[in-house]
């Protein structure tokens, strides 16, 4: 008898190690098992976790590897038991493809905190012991229960994005009750800050941006912010001075934390989805004013992420995207070092096909 | 007409400078205004925060200076306007003794977050420019609002550092929900980790002791503690990895603050009572984990500390005390800074009558 589904050779871009751009190449996808769906990828996201991973920078990886966790497309195949997507569904893939299923977290459906670790998109020990293949690629086979539904009314060519940039930010502006009446301030206005400031705003929240220069204002007004701060000005941080009910830090360079936090008042927060790999010195007494949090929160679970798909699609909300051809990636990377992207790359995988 | 209330001089034990000894002396206090009570002190609790400020290490400071802000004693006369309290009562004086009662916090009835900086009871300015001067002394002047109810049932002699050791720990336990179901561990067996063990034992929690020894194990069981772990012990960290929702860092020395936020469950929080002058490094990758928080917590509001006493009077706890003479002062401090308490120093503050 013939296998259903065998191993399938697939395109995709991979670095091929720390220091070299990323090459075409091929891969193999496995069999699509009695629970998986079969994706026929449309549009990658670039985020800036890939370059961080493919470089090496949060640790060594084996080489080549494919990245890309902002991933939608369409459904090719399915496995015999899968009862969540049919072939021809728009679907998309976050940062992660399995949890442990068991754990404390997982059964409180909190998978994205399983205590042993979700498996990664790409870079990740899958369950068969490979080394999961990210989306910058033609095609990915993936679990049902990690695969999420597209609503038909989002540009499918700018969606993609919310599976990271979007559930991470969505996620903490939903727990720490970002709405009517509270005040928000979004540090830093790049792929995860001008989602941060769309969701925000969406949610009845008052926002303010606080980035480094004034040079993104008109955009994020346009997007949605109230206000709009130079932190390069130290009189932001005595304008600003005990005022925010939730503060989302989405820098990942080392900050001076202790400026930004004394801007939260009372009960306030201020969460990191920013991932500086330094520690980052906190003042206690800063805490102490104002009963202070500092927080970290990690994408979403796949229920939130669901919900903010669904909430996005309620409010027209697409990231901002620039779509380019596989061949740009390099490029691409450059320009995301420097900031200069606004706000998202998003890869056509078409471009991939031959 | 003569004045009713004439300035009037005490006797009382000050510091002299930043490193000389505390010495007997005499202080004056103000005449008792239209809503201040007239305080004869009884007892006066040695916290650690009063040596700190005498030595400057919390920034420099006048002298003389006297120091205490866990005080109680009996009215011995009040303001014509004063509602609250009546002579003979058993009273009590904590940490702050005025606020600016206008802002937003002040509002709120939170006023130990007022924005204005609440007045201390010891080293801060005053309405008047004074500069006020603490309980190691026989009387002090407060205004009523800031004086709270001594239940009658609590040892009067050992009720004094409720007001501080007290409230400091009762406010984050209250605040973050410690109680049934709940796991809490409390870093640090002195004065106010002691405190800890025995309100969140009241509350319900099941309570975990993390100290750097085991020393005082059989004292925190007998406390209430469920477990007891020595932290010079490298096992303890792996084995209550993710295990806490609420841990109350009541250590001012700098620690490990990483470790420590391993060992907090989903949405747990660690909170700093004790005041380390330095930065704490914080990695924010260890914050991702189980949407940890880092928080801060300052004492109490004047409600929340008269809750702490009838809650304290209803399930009969007083801290465990070593009734000193004034004149054993200095060498009390020697032993709080050599931890060799057990677990607070009351000042007789009789023995200043002389």
């Amino acid at each position: 008898m013939e296998s259903r589904s065998p191993v399938r050779t697939v395109n995709a871009y991979a670095a091929p190690s720390a220091t070299e751009p990323l090459v075409p190449t091929t891969i193999e996808r496995r069999d699509v098992g009695a629970r998986d769906v079969l994706i026929e990828i449309r549009y990658a996201g670039i985020c800036h976790s890939d370059i961080h991973t493919v470089r090496g920078d949060w640790g060594p990886i084996t080489y080549p590897q494919v990245v890309g966790h902002e991933i939608v497309g369409v459904v090719a195949e399915i496995g015999p038991e899968v009862t969540k997507h049919a072939v021809g569904d728009r679907v998309g893939v976050g940062c992660m493809v399995n949890s442990c299923r068991e754990c404390e977290n997982c059964r409180a459906g909190m998978e994205q905190y399983c205590l042993k670790g979700n498996t990664g998109t790409y870079a990740s020990t899958d369950r068969d012991g490979t080394i999961t293949q990210g989306g910058y690629s033609t095609h990915v086979v993936v679990d049902e229960d990690f695969v999420l539904r597209v609503p038909e009314n989002l540009d499918f060519s700018k969606v993609a994005p919310l599976l990271c940039a979007g559930i991470t930010t969505y996620s903490p502006l939903n727990h720490w009750n970002a709405g009517p009446g509270k005040k928000v301030a979004v540090v830093g206005m790049g792929g995860l800050g001008h989602m941060a400031v769309k969701i925000a705003h969406a949610m009845g929240a008052e926002v303010t941006v606080l980035s480094r220069t004034l040079s993104k204002q008109d955009d994020g007004l346009k997007l949605g912010a109230d206000h709009y701060y130079a932190t390069a000005d130290p009189k932001t941080f005595e304008d600003l001075a005990s005022t925010f009910d939730l503060i989302v830090n989405t820098v990942s360079a080392v900050i001076d934390l202790d400026a930004y936090l004394g801007l939260l008042r009372l009960d306030g927060t201020l969460v990191n989805v920013g991932a500086p790999a330094q520690p980052l010195p906190v003042t206690v007494f800063t805490l102490f004013g104002n009963r202070r949090s500092f927080a970290g929160s990690g994408i979403g679970s796949i229920a939130e992420t669901q919900e903010m798909l669904d909430f996005c699609a309620e409010h027209g909300i697409v990231p901002e995207t620039e779509l380019i051809e596989a061949s740009y990636i390099n490029e691409a990377y450059e320009r995301v070092l420097s900031s200069d992207v606004r706000y998202r790359f998003v890869i056509d995988t078409a471009t991939l096909a031959s």
